[in-house]
Parts: structure tokens; sequence; C-alpha cells
């Protein structure tokens, strides 16, 4: 990459028209050169690489047949039956997101789905005898954003009103939450991905959670939707976070069916070929099976046995998110490296370092953020759309970008790496020159 | 068992007073002598049993990685992707119901779940454009009776107006049917087992199928559930049955969109660990894509590739199929020589012979089902409940039984059988006393 080291870190902010213009002609010169090499490179999806996959291979051909196909409920796990899962997947989901076994439920490969199965019911049949929300006016969610734009696309999808409360280092702004909570009667949910959340790594403090579990809902159906999607998967950077237990926070405040708990190994085994769980009140978890008796006869039980001979506990799933940490750590640590010798000292990005998770969240000057992705997409690099980490994919300050580093190799990353840098940059000098 | 054998084939409508007074002692003898021998047997379930389970055994051992975990799209199985499901896995299913690749939609592992899936979306945001059906005063669909009652459970659990339409040996009768659909704008759909029906084994014929595809609804959003769950379920028998391809009929009729084909491998390879396939016009399937894309990321390619492998082609599903026959064609000609050798000729039972599936659906004297479901559970046989087989479990004659043959061992079975037997010859007498 050409065009940089002219300038001695000087804040764009602080240079003179000349100076932006100088700066441009170079950034301009080597954007060129960028496209001319014709690259196709990605940082756009939250996947994992194949050399993460592979940690998981010996999963695929482990003998299931050594205690005659029986879980140790005495039922064949080649057949039908156990609509909530085998009490092993159950054990082995306790061991990863600390719940009881007994407020767990598994389900099939994607806690998304249970997700969306969670949002529809409420919507077709209520929550536990509640006022189905199809016959309602209003239905509103709470968006802490940036955010998981594949939650906002389920609750956009079913017509929800979706309300954004920005996110702080603490976790989403708890005054607003409370505020909307404990006072508006349409509030029915919020989106919350409590641990490294999806883009920006933040995990909810423990006053965060605390004062999630003494919420006083104005309605009486609302529930927290708790995505922790990034449970055990610590960068293992010797900074990993811990989020309070916000199940037990909710029995001490006498509302623990106000929260939803979500998880699932699809980046802890496959994605596609993992298995999801809910964790729940024993009485959410009734209503719940009491519903699901109607869609399925029961879910996958050999991929769950695979699953628990595979991992067999808590020790077992640690071991093995460190497997992954030793690969992707290094291309995290390359983006950042570059964004703090890059952008950081120029004043055209800020950023959360993350401990965890699958991204990194950044946020270039106001009105950059979608001209940075599309001169990206010119030179040949795919980001993840910008707005997509707020509702309605609209982030009114056009701002924010989420960067995955995982699933492109670590060259890769570095060369999609300078492209970035040099598309903020451009984008950012074209900016102060208006 | 005793108290058989001395009535020399008289039916029980023909034997006055004294003669159903002598029967009732001899068979009350022998009720009270199997309750004491206390049997724990279950003709309840549609289940496989686990020698048809072992058929499937070596696809839990298959190479995956040969191609890399490739699929032919290029796509690693172990990753997220194909939302739609592998095109190797669709043309295997292809292989099984007769259907283009391109209008098929590889789905989890549960063809019951799609089917719930597909009535839930039509409530909360309709059918290609329609409006939801939560949003109309009344939805009514038909029931072809007796039928499956997980279907009947689906509409119910939805609000469901279920309309009974009764089975004749062509299917169900087609003068309600187009009376219903043709003139009523609140009919939204039927549910039909047109092979080897559940619980009769009748395959539709091809002058049903014709006229189902002829079909001129009131309602736009009507549509066709066409649950083909017993495609290649034969007995092979010598009397393998065929049925017309419903879709190519609706292609001569430009009537494809008003169809939905269901099918899954849980009783060809393994129950909740199959795959489960839905076929639909392109409208129809860009439609639910549309739709799915907010409920998951992906299904499990893995164990669609699992399937690929380990069938590979039609000649290989068939040749699976002929496996399984050879388990459970023993146990229905079992079943079936006890109800013809002691009831038949009583004149307290008809049945049709089914040729395929899974069940054998038979009707004792009205009034008597509940009755008999019930002795026999008395004397330590779970049989489906009485009902079952009917829209809201109400068999207004009270007189079809399911009889589900596949599960028990053969020795089992046939214990089993002696006892139905008794059970209806003594429910069958006490009536004929009243």
């Amino acid at each position: 990459m050409k065009g940089n080291g002219t300038i001695k870190m000087v804040c764009y902010s602080d240079m003179n028209v000349e100076q932006l213009e100088k700066e441009r002609e170079g950034l301009l010169k080597a954007f060129e050169e960028c496209k001319a090499m014709g690259l196709k490179l990605d940082m756009s999806r939250g996947k994992p690489g194949s050399e993460q996959l592979d940690l998981s291979n010996p999963m695929l051909d482990i003998d299931l047949g050594g205690s005659g196909f029986k879980c140790s409920q005495g039922v064949d796990i080649r057949n039908y039956g156990i609509l909530d899962g085998l009490k092993e997947a159950k054990e082995l989901i306790s061991a990863m997101i600390d719940m009881d076994p007994e407020n767990i439920m598994i389900f099939g490969n994607s806690s998304l789905n249970i997700m969306f199965d969670t949002v529809a019911r409420s919507f077709t049949h209520g929550v536990m005898g509640s006022r189905p929300w199809c016959k309602l006016d209003n239905v509103k969610f709470l968006c802490p954003t940036p955010g998981y734009d594949r939650h906002f696309a389920i609750t956009e999808h079913f017509g929800v009103e979706m309300i954004e409360i920005p996110m702080t280092p603490d976790g989403p702004d708890m005054n607003m939450v409370e505020n909307y909570v404990n006072n508006d009667e349409s509030v029915k949910g919020i989106w919350c991905i409590p641990k490294y959340s999806n883009p920006q790594g933040i995990t909810y403090s423990d006053e965060t959670v605390r004062r999630f579990a003494a919420l006083k809902p104005a309605a009486k159906d609302f529930r927290i939707f708790w995505d922790n999607a990034y449970v055990i998967h610590h960068l293992f950077n010797g900074k990993e976070e811990e989020l309070l237990n916000i199940y037990d926070e909710c029995v001490k405040n006498g509302t623990e069916d106000m929260v939803y708990i979500f998880c699932s190994t699809s980046k802890v085994s496959f994605p596609g070929g993992g298995i999801a769980a809910m964790a729940a009140s024993k009485a959410n978890l009734e209503y719940v099976k009491k519903n699901v008796t109607f869609q399925t006869i029961g879910y996958d039980k050999i991929n769950m046995m695979r699953h628990v001979l595979f991992f067999k506990d808590k020790n077992g799933l640690m071991e093995h998110m460190k497997k992954h940490a030793e690969i992707i750590r290094p291309k995290f640590d390359a983006v950042m490296e570059v964004l703090d010798r890059e952008l950081v000292p120029l004043g055209i990005l800020k950023y959360t370092k993350p401990n965890g998770g699958y991204f990194i969240s950044v946020d270039v000057p106001e009105g950059c953020a979608k001209k940075v992705v599309a001169m990206c997409k010119e030179a040949g690099v795919v980001m993840t759309g910008a707005g997509a980490t707020h509702p309605y994919k609209n982030d009114a300050k056009d701002t924010n970008i989420r960067i995955a580093p995982t699933y492109p190799s670590l060259e890769e990353l570095k060369k999609a790496c300078e492209i970035f840098v040099l598309c903020v940059k451009l984008a950012s000098v074209e900016k102060y020159l208006q």
C-alpha cells in the first residue's frame, strides 16, 4: 500500500485544505491501484474459518452405538421420542450456560430459529395466556444498538415497532430500558446479546444485569430475549469476561418468567450442524413445550448425542474453545493492530477492543459508513452493509461498520484491512474537504 | 387364549341372547386371565422397530470428508450457507417423490414441522400476498377422515374450523371436496396423505388426483397440504400402488400454485435423524424462502450429505425400502391373519388391507371403539386413543381404531393381537346384549 506515511499522524480535523487535498491525491492513487488488482476478499460474515471447523471433525466419526443407541432415559436416540431433548444434552448445555438442566430444552440446529418461533408463537398464541400479539394494535421491541441484524429482521418481519436503545460500555442504556419497559404496555420484548455482544463485543456489567432482573414491566407478557450466543467464546487473551447469571438475579426478584435464554453450538462445533437450546423458568418451558408438541415430534437426538460424547463436559467445551481462540485471536489482533496504527491516531475511527465474540465494531466519521463500504466493494472487499447493525438498517449517523475477521485467512484478512484503511481515510478526507 | 372356538363363526348379530351370554361368559374369563398376566404391550405408535433402524446405521459412520466437506455447489457443508438445501439432497428427494429438484426445498428433520410452519406463516403473513389468516374471522380446513391426528392437531391449535370429509376406497369424497373448495372462500386448506394413507392405507385413485388438480378454489390462498409421507413405503407384497403425480396434473390445469407437497426420510433412515422436504411451484417456494430467511440461516447440511452418500439414488432408496418391508410385512400379515380369522367372520370388524404405510385401520361395531381401547389398556395393551383419527378427536360413531404393527416384536405383536381380538369380541357381545 502506498500513500501512507507522508502525513505524520496529524488528525484529519487539524489539517488545512491544502494538506487534505494532498492526502486525497495519494489515497486516490492507491485506491486506483487496489481496484486494478481485482481482489475478492470478504470481511462481512460471522462464520468460522475451515480450520476452526476441522477442530470438530472427529465428532462426525464418533461411535454412537456403544450403548446400543440408548440414551440415559432408556430411549433409542435413532427413534421418535423425548420432545425436550436428551437429558445428557441438557447437562452439556447446562455446563455451557450455567443453568439447571431442568430449565433447559434442546431444539434443532439453530438458536435463531428458536427465537423466531418464540416471536411467532407470541403472535399467534400469546405468552402464557396473554392475548396473542397479532390481535394487538401495537407491539414494540427495544433494540440495543448497534446490534444483530437477524434479530432486528425477525421483529421487522412481524411488523413490530423497533425502538433504538443506545449501547454503552456497560450494555444498553438502562435508564431508557427501564423507562420504556416499566411504563409502556406495548413494549413486549428486548433483544440482548449480553456477552461479547454482536457487533461491539461488550459484556453487560453486573449492574446492568441486576437492573434487567429488577425490571417491573407494564406488560405481563414482556420478555427479555437473552441471546447468549458467545457465552464461552473468549479470545483467551487473558481478559476473559464474566457475565452475571441473569436467571439467578431474576429468581431473587421473583421475575424469573421474564427472561428467555438462548444459545447454540453453532460456533463451537458446526454452524448448521450444531445443537441449539432455550433456557427459561419452568412455567415458560411448560408453555413452550405445550405449543411445540404441535410443531414436531422431536428434534435430532442423534446429533445431540454426538455433541455429548464429543465435548463430554465443561472442561471439554473450554479446551475446545481455547483451540478456536488460538486460530482466531491472531486475526482479531491483526485487524486491531492496523486500526490502531493507521486510523485511530488520525481521529477518524473509534472502536472498543473485544475480548471475545466474532466481531469488531467501528465508528467512522459521521456520514461516511455507507461510502466506506461502497468503496471497499469497489476495491474487491465485501463488508457487512452499513446500517445492518441498526433497526430497519437505518444508522441515522451513518457511522457504524461491523468487521468480521474470522472467515478469511490471516493473509487475506491483512490485505482486506489495508484496503479498508484506505477507504476509511479516503471517505474521511473527502468529508473534511466538503 | 381360551374362550374362542366354542362358537363356530356365527355372526354376533345372528346370535340369540342365550348364545351371546354364553359367549360373554367365556370372553370375560379369558379377559380376567389376560389381566392377571400383567402384560405391557404397545400397538399405538407409528414407529419403526429397532431392527429397521439398524438398517441405516452405516450412515452414521459414513466418510463425509472425502471431498473436503465441499458440496457440489462448492460450499463447506459444515459451515453456514445454502438456505434451501444441498443440490444433491434435492436430487435425492426428487428420486423419492418424482419432482424436479428445482421445485424442492430441504429443511430440518421433520416434515410435520414444515407443515406447522406453513400453517403458522399463513396465519401471520398470509399466502403469497393474501391477507394473513389471523386477520380473518373464519378459517376452515377440510379433513379427510379417518386421518392423521397430528395434522388435525395443528389446525385445531390455530383455531381452524375442521370439516370432516369421509374417506372412500378412492380417497376423500371428491363431491364434498369440490363443493366446499369451489364455493366457500373461508376454506383455506385440506390435509391429504395421498398414498398408503394414515390410517387406512388407501392410495388416492387417478381420478381423485385429477379432480384435486382441477379444483377451482373460491379462495386464492387455498392450498392442498399433500403429505406424501409414505411415498416409497410399500410392503412389497406384489401389490405396490402407484399414485398419480399431482403436480404434473396441476400444471396441466394451471393450478400448480395450489399444492404443497411434503415428505421426509423419517421412516426411511431415522425418525428424528432424517431430512424433510417441501416441493411446490417456484412461486410458492420463492415465497417460502423469502419468509424462512428470517427464521434460520440454514438447515443441517451435514445430515443432508449423510443421506445423499448413503442412499445415492432411487435404486438405493428402493433397495433400502425393500429391507424395511422384509421386517414389517410379517407384522402386518400377522395382524391381518388374526383379524381375518377371529373378527371378520363374526361381523364385528371391517378393514381394508393396506399394501404399504404404517397402519391398519379397523372399524368395530358403532359405539364400541372407546370401550375396546379402554379394555385393551386394562389388559396391558396400549392402542392409539379411540377418536384420534378424527378432527377434535371426535369419532361420532365411536367405531374407528388405528393399529400400528411396526414397533413391537412379532411375538409381542401376536400377543397384543390376541388381546385386541378378545376386547373387540367382548365389547361387541355386550353391545348386542344391550
